[in-house]
């Protein structure tokens, strides 16, 4: 038998308080999806105004940080023509994705989920407010997240 | 031109939270998808424990109650073989549902959005979920919705 | 080798007025689509504050009526189950309909195309409206248009 | 609540005849698709002798330009391998698409739709059709629509 520890949604509301709180520094408007440790959606929320596109993207890049236990960062680098993981892009229909911008949540050494952000004006700052949601989440509830993941 | 009115994510988190609240008065963990009035994703909460399938029929509830403008019971009667609408599940590849459980947001005579509801106990108890959102945001923001659609 | 007549743009357009003035008529909003005798769209238009389920539901039933070279009201009928044609719905993904609301366009005994309505009322409203693009086909362009397919 | 412009149908035949009128001066056929500011069809024409293939490049580009909310031009940079997209083109079941000849439509700096245009020469000359629907839109409307986005 497995002992899972999988995100509940008060973490994850608060997962997305934290990038909500950024991406209003930032002036932009987000999709900010949280999905559990097997892929599956547990709090989604779209800022008013943004791009539609967001609403993909957040929940694949969320999705594939989770599937795969890695940032989607590294897919953005290993998917590329030439590169060992080239192809792997049309896995699940394609939801698995080379796009920037979803991190696996590590909690004391375990990945219990992931968090994904669309619609920024770059895959690099779409990134930057999904750590601030981690780097949230360690702050209010004291967790040991990872937030150089 | 058409002047269109959207539900915001504020008012999205209101209906998720009435809903919220009626589940945990009934005792059972469900989903609830809010989306826009062409059927895209504003919020999403999945409680604690809900069935996983619940995260899909959530989604598409609140879907085919937008994209049709109207209550997704109605499809449970007239999709059924021999009966006019039958076929139509068969939309979008499938995402059109004739699950109970889905509600449009009519406020002012104008169809806003839609809430839908999966995981309960049987899809009359997803619907009563559902409604228990409409009743909640025309409470706490005093909107004219329609409640009894 | 194989001759074929294709309505062209210009018809397209005016089984789309025809169509237009009679949901005016009847005071309602819908969506029309005209496809080519291979399904391919030609032309479509949506009428403001139709409901967005016409924009899937018009193609996909003028795209069935051409490709069987019939009303989709048969299959309305005996794609029903326990009907021999029970199951063709699934074909093309799903796209094949028995939604009523689409006619195949027959100039000179030849099927050249196929009109389809989505968002009236009922679908006997559907292709109602349908084929009132078919008469005015045949009243403006003085084609020998079969009105009663 | 927030509250959106778009585009009507009578505006879309406007877009839609400024851009035939450019294709005729070019002497191409292609096929120019409309949708609405969430990527839903509002309307479309294939010119006679128009490629298949434009059916679907000119709705995809379209969809792409509206819910991205930028010309699809950029998405032909930057969704490149090694590039900050690339990978992007996979959402949406592959709808989202590379390929130039989208336009969004800005007016009074709202995106409030989008044009899409296939089976010109070159994915320049679909834009050029694009654009000059946009122009056609401003000339005849007196819209201010952004012509140079």
């Amino acid at each position: 038998m497995i002992n899972i520890q999988r995100l509940g949604l008060d973490e994850a509301k608060i997962l997305i308080e934290g990038a909500e709180l950024k991406a209003k520094d930032l002036n932009i408007n987000v999709s900010i999806a949280v999905v559990d440790e097997e892929g599956y959606l547990i709090a989604f929320h779209r800022m008013d105004n943004a791009r539609i596109i967001s609403v993909e993207t957040s929940i694949n890049k969320a999705f594939t940080a989770s599937v795969s236990m890695r940032p989607t960062r590294i897919y953005s680098d290993i998917a590329q023509p030439g590169k060992p993981a080239y192809g792997i892009q049309n896995m699940f229909n394609g939801r698995f994705t080379t796009l920037k911008g979803g991190l696996p949540i590590e909690i004391d050494g375990k990945v219990v989920g992931a968090i994904g952000v669309g619609g920024a004006l770059s895959a690099d700052q779409d990134e930057e407010i999904a750590k601030a949601g981690l780097e949230y989440l360690k702050r209010v509830l004291g967790f040991n997240v990872n937030i150089d993941i």
